[in-house]
This record gives C-alpha cells, sequence and structure tokens, in this order.
C-alpha cells in the first residue's frame, strides 16, 4: 500500500506560456500508469477518512443543497453505516453536523452518479506507478435498476451493499493481491479494441478482467477460499463491473495533471445542483454552472420529464480520453443510449477539435488506431463553442436508473473556470 | 450425442424458380442453431470414420497430386496417428492406399489450413438443433507458427499435439457436458459487437466461450479434477481458441443449406491445388478453379514468394455470413492483416451486392446493426465481378505461418458451378 492523495504539482516558472504548461500536463496525463493493486475499506485507506463521513458526487455543498436523489442517497448511506438508525435521525445528524458529508473527489476518490461512500464500504485502491498517487473507487452494486448511487435505499439495496462488502470484495482484493496488482491501462486499450469504451460500455473490460484473476482465483477455488464462485459468476454476469476500475484509473491518471499555469481540464463531474469542472493549473477550485445538457435514451415505460440530476463523477472517464471520447470504438451503445453510428463518429471526431493531443495508449480501430483525443483545454472549449460530451447513465426522479444517454459540459463552466485563470495568471 | 452427416435436401418441383430456391436455402442458413454438444475422438464421431484415414482439406485428390506443406502435413498426421513409424513409410502408405486419404468436408468437418484429422484427435461435437444435422472441427494447436495444419511436424509439433489429446480436449470437454451444452449462435453474435468477425479475430469469442463453461470449470477445480487450471490459462491466453468452434458452427449450418435448384454457395474451401465451391443446389460436387487471389501483411522476417497454398477450409465462416463478410465488425484487424478500416468497411460493403440476404442475429454495429451480408449468390457473383472476400491466415513454404490477408475466390470457381447448374437444372 502506497499514501493517498493528489500528486503534488510541477511549478512552472511564470515566463511560461500556457500551451508549454498545457503540454507538460498533457504528457503527464499520458504517462500515467495506473494498477488496481488492493481492495479496502474506504474508511481506512481515504486519506483523512472519519468514521462519521459520507462521500458524494460533484463540488462540495451545504447539507442543505442536497436535494432529490442525491439527498436521498445521503440518507441510504448514513443509515446503510449505522451512522443514524432512522431516516429522522440522519436527517437531523447531517444538520447538526454529527454527520459529515464530503466530496468524494476531495480524498483522491470519485463516486459513481450519487457516488455515496461510507467508511465501511470497500474500494479499489488504483496506485499510478508513473507519479505515485493513488485513486479509488467504490464497488457497482449490480444490475438492479434500484441501487444506492442510484439514490435508491431500501431492504433489497441494504443487502446488495452487504454482500458487496463481505463477499465480492474480499475475494476480489484477495485475487488482485494475489496477482501482484494488475496494469489497467493496457487492458483499456485492449478494451477498447473490443467494443468498449469503458464509460457506457464495459463488457469486454469487465472480461478482460475476470481473465487477469482467473489464475489467482483458480488456486483460491482449490484452496476452498470460501465465496470464490459465487463471486466469479457474479462478476461474469455483470457488464458493468469494469465502469468503477476504469474511474479509479482515470481519477488516479488525471490526478497527476496539476501543473501551473495549464488549462487542460483535470476533472468534471456534477451534483443535483449542477456541472462542474476543475483546472490543472486552478488546483482543487471547482467552476460551477448548471445542469449539463443531455440527449438520452429512456428504459421502456420512462419518459423525458423523470430524468433527474443526482451527481456523477464518471465523467473523469472522459477527462483522460475514454468514455465519450472513445464512442467510436464502442458504436453498438447505439443500442443502450441511442444514436447512429454515423451522430456517434461525428461526436468522437469532434473532440479533437477541443483536446490538446492524442492519447498515447487508448486509440480507436475505425480511425486508423489514431489515439483518442485526450486533455479538454477550456480555451478551445470556449473559442470553439463545442462541449465536452460524455456516455451517463440517466436517473429517474423516484430513484434508480431510467435509462442512458450522451450529455454535454454547460459552458458557464470553462466561462468560469477561465475567468479565475485569467485573475490568477493575468490574461495571456 | 447425435449422429453426425450432412442434412438431407428438401427436394422442390421442377416448377420452382431459382429465387424461391435461394429463399429457401438462405432461410435453412439463418434459422441454424448450432450448439457445442460434446468433444470426441475423430475416429468415435466422424460418420463412416476409419482407423486409417487421415482427413486434409479442400476437393479431394489423389496422394500423387498433394504437394509442398499439403502433402507435409498429411505424412505429420500419419506419423503422430503411428500409422507410420517414419517419413517414408507413411509416403509407402499413402502411396500403396493402406492409409487412406479423404477430405474433411465428406465427413461433416472442416479443416484448418492443411486441416489434419487422425482417429485420435479430439473434434468438438457441434448440434444444429434447428436442423438435426452435426458439424465437427479439431483443436487449436496454439500460437507457435510452427503448426500439424501449417505443414509442419517434429517433436514440439507432435507434444502440442498430444498435450490437445491428452489434457486440454479432455477438460474442456467435461466442462461442455456438464454445462449442458453451449449455444453458439448468440455467443458470435455478441462477439461481433466486441471486435470479432471470428476467423482471423476471435480474442472476443474465446473469452465468451470461457465464461460460459467458467461455472462448470469452477466446480471442476473444486472437485479436483486434473488438468483444469493448465487448461484454463492456456485457453486464456490463445486468443484463436474460439476459430475451431466458429468453423464447427459454421459448418453445422451451411449444410442445412442443401435445396434443389439453389445457386447459393454451401461451401468454399481451398487445396494446395487451388480453390473450390460448392452449391446449395448441387449437393456434394466441388466446382474448381486456380488458388485464391491475396493481398496479405507478412509476420517480420518473411517476403511474399514464401506465401504458398497448403489447404483452407476456414472460409466456411464466410459461408454463413462472418469472417470476411462481417469484417467492418473487426477493424482492428487492420493490424494483423494488413488494410485500412476504409478498405476494410467497403470490402465487407461490396458483399451485401453478391448476396442473397442479412443475416438474422450476427449484425454488424458500424451499419446501423444491419445483418452481415449473408449467401452467396453464384448468378450474382458472375454478374457483378465481385468475388467473397475472406480472411486468412498465410502459410510459407517451408511451413508454419508466415501472415495474414485476405483473399478472394477465383471467378472460376464460379463458371463451372453455374456450367454444371445449367447442366442439371436447365438455363433459367
Amino acid at each position: 500500500m502506497v499514501s493517498g492523495g493528489s500528486a503534488s504539482g510541477v511549478a512552472l516558472a511564470p515566463s511560461v506560456s500556457v500551451d508549454e504548461a498545457n503540454a507538460e500536463a498533457f504528457s503527464r496525463l499520458d504517462a500515467a500508469d495506473p494498477w488496481v493493486v488492493d481492495v479496502a475499506p474506504a474508511g481506512e485507506v481515504l486519506p483523512g477518512y472519519k468514521e462519521n463521513l459520507v462521500l458524494t458526487s460533484g463540488a462540495p455543498m451545504a447539507w442543505e443543497d442536497y436535494t432529490g436523489g442525491q439527498r436521498e442517497a445521503l440518507i441510504g448511506g448514513a443509515l446503510f453505516e449505522g451512522l443514524a438508525t432512522s431516516r429522522e435521525e440522519a436527517i437531523e445528524g447531517f444538520a447538526s453536523g454529527r454527520i459529515e458529508i464530503g466530496a468524494c473527489h476531495d480524498y483522491a476518490a470519485v463516486g459513481s452518479l450519487a457516488g455515496i461512500y461510507t467508511a465501511s464500504m470497500p474500494v479499489f485502491v488504483v496506485e499510478n506507478r508513473a507519479h505515485g498517487n493513488v485513486g479509488f473507487c467504490n464497488f457497482y452494486e449490480g444490475k438492479e435498476p434500484r441501487r444506492l448511487n442510484y439514490g435508491c435505499y431500501d431492504e433489497g439495496v441494504h443487502e446488495r451493499l452487504l454482500h458487496v462488502n463481505t463477499v465480492l470484495a474480499p475475494v476480489v482484493g484477495e485475487a488482485i493481491r494475489r496477482s501482484g496488482g494488475i496494469a489497467l491501462k493496457p487492458l483499456i486499450a485492449r478494451a477498447l479494441r473490443m467494443g468498449d469504451e469503458v464509460h457506457s460500455r464495459n463488457a469486454a473490460a469487465s472480461i478482460l478482467f475476470n481473465r487477469e484473476i482467473l489464475p489467482a482465483v483458480l488456486g483460491m477455488v482449490g484452496e476452498g477460499v470460501p465465496g470464490v464462485q459465487e463471486t466469479m459468476l457474479h462478476l461474469a454476469e455483470n457488464d458493468y463491473f469494469f465502469l468503477r476500475l476504469s474511474m479509479a484509473a482515470a481519477k488516479a491518471s488525471a490526478d497527476a495533471m496539476v501543473v501551473e499555469g495549464s488549462t487542460l481540464v483535470s476533472a468534471m463531474a456534477f451534483s443535483c445542483r449542477g456541472f462542474a469542472i476543475k483546472l490543472a493549473g486552478l488546483g482543487d477550485q471547482w467552476f460551477e454552472g448548471p445542469p449539463p445538457v443531455h440527449e438520452g435514451k429512456l428504459f421502456a415505460g420512462h419518459t423525458e420529464d423523470e430524468i433527474t440530476w443526482m451527481g456523477g463523477e464518471s465523467p473523469i472517464t472522459e477527462t483522460v480520453g475514454l468514455g465519450g471520447f472513445a464512442q467510436a470504438c464502442a458504436l453498438s451503445l447505439q443500442d443502450y443510449q441511442g444514436g447512429s453510428p454515423d451522430v456517434m463518429i461525428e461526436r468522437n471526431r469532434e473532440m479533437y477539435s477541443i483536446t490538446h493531443g492524442e492519447n498515447g495508449t487508448y486509440r480507436i480501430p475505425l480511425f486508423s488506431f489514431r489515439g483518442t483525443p485526450t486533455g479538454v483545454d477550456a480555451r478551445m472549449v470556449l473559442e470553439k463553442d463545442i462541449y465536452p460530451v460524455m456516455d451517463v447513465g440517466l436517473a429517474g426522479r423516484d430513484g434508480g436508473q431510467i435509462g442512458a444517454g450522451v450529455i454535454r459540459a454547460p459552458r458557464e463552466c470553462f466561462e468560469n473556470a477561465m475567468a479565475a485563470f485569467e485573475e490568477r495568471y493575468g490574461a495571456r
């Protein structure tokens, strides 16, 4: 285990140009080398974690600003962790500050949808071996549309979360440790050749990951380690399993981008209130805007007006050149999130006009193995009036997943970020 | 176990048009439902197999017509099976008829490259549950370029073949039987969404197959069945493993196409002498032509003039709408066999102009899930002057695989087939 936290920035002389700073930030991102090395409870490995802390997605807010599904998810998290024994007690706890709320990103973690973390929840520990920092993400709850991270908490959600804690995570953790850690970048690169973009489609990456741990798993079955068969069958049925590893790998990679004077985006996330971005040159400050613009496909029986925002930090994958920025790899997503191959390919191509470079590892077969567009430059976004695309799951106002689609980051985030950038560095 | 052999044809009245006959042949092909149900020695399950029989690829020929690598492969097969103890004895055996030669297709089997079968070699038993017939294919020897089916026979080849017979095949067979058989069509359809065309690229299909047998395998490990771990690790490392299942599934599907009066191609294969096709309306007769035209990419250290033809029946995959007919699914093949995405996409599209219909199960994400072009119509080939494309491995004159590429079936096969068709049915 290495210690968590963000990579420290490389201070550049004031004479260094934005282009040079961006080249450095891009180069750090491109060199990142994320390995999953362990699974451990959030309370034990997330830097500065406290027993009474619940993490959620997006720029941090006061308790009273959390509404709808994200508020429900926070309450569910408190109940799951035993920080309260009733809904009322949880609400009182958050209001009084007895139960604390934190933003995932501040703990080197990223949250899927509402992104709830509590102390006992197991997380993937992903070490960026090129830069020494660590990123975290907790486990996928399973295919059931009602999930804590989609604002639901009931007996079924409780049981599935407990099953992650007591069966799945211990087995997967043991298999990862026995494997000596697993390099995620080559695995993701391979999955891109197999129809994934590792945000909304993880079918290949999930089975590739299963194959990586197979030698360890077979050994564990031979020794009679409990829960192994059950865990492997669960993994085999859950094509979305790998998303959390993709997110942790992306977080560990993006956190290495902290570079003075850079206008490259180092994080994108949203809460129930709105979308927000960070810039590599402006450290941990969030620049907020309204909720994202969306275009999606709903599961049968659901309607547009049900769509609600309850948080989401999986756009960390787009931040590093995956997800929507690699959707030309994953054209079968047209089935799941709508759109046609032509639209998906065009969207993907468009991202080259707002990114600093082409990924050295993640490549698109359809584009003759051109590297994915990587490193969103806030300046180019404003200049071109083109906004980052992200492949996401859509949440319903009554909780649960009701569809999937593509969102665009709103202009205001980039305007606010560049205003702060000029304030800090002067107009360049 | 059901018995092997071709599906019997459906006799149509003479008044039935070629178009109607082709519609029926296409419909039978499209309805085929191949399941792998067992693994057993060729001598036990191939219909009419004899202990002294060696099967090889392509239209049947006399011993003296087999030259180069295909001749070497036959000799190697005789030695491996113990039908001869020396090269000279094997040659004498073939010449005298003491060792018999058969054509794979006549035994409901298909051969990869030289396609050598001997009595002890384990084969996948694939049952077409829609029509009751069975198709067979033997095992992939492994990644080593020197393989019996590429005209090589030495101590290493012998050992790897023996390992297939004694370790891999028994374990895989047991896992298949414990799984109650595995439906191959949905698995292949899924692999097409994951970057395979299941001829020259089988990376996804191979791990999807491994996942299908995983529950059985975990049970076997728990019981201490020997060789299971070793076998699973072998499968995990061999992306080409599934090709033989793809070929057996295609053979079991194409054999159901026998329909009076149909001009659809029901088999494509080649030997060291040349290419040959069968028509659904002309039973088991082969129509021969010169060797295929090729365009390929050679492994480092090899040159064009080394390329040699030593047989190949894997074009059974193209016969059913896979391989070259689905290469727009597998654009990462550009790395392996040359060509650009644009060329591959255009080649794939071109096949719609010589095929009867669009596959109801095998679909291409890039073409908005349009079904793959399926059922080559010999009439359209001649009329359009466009020839079936096939993704194949390339063999070297000294044996072994030296590259991969795309071949085109030669015009003469279709001319000969249509001449025989008109002789049989009259000009229509």
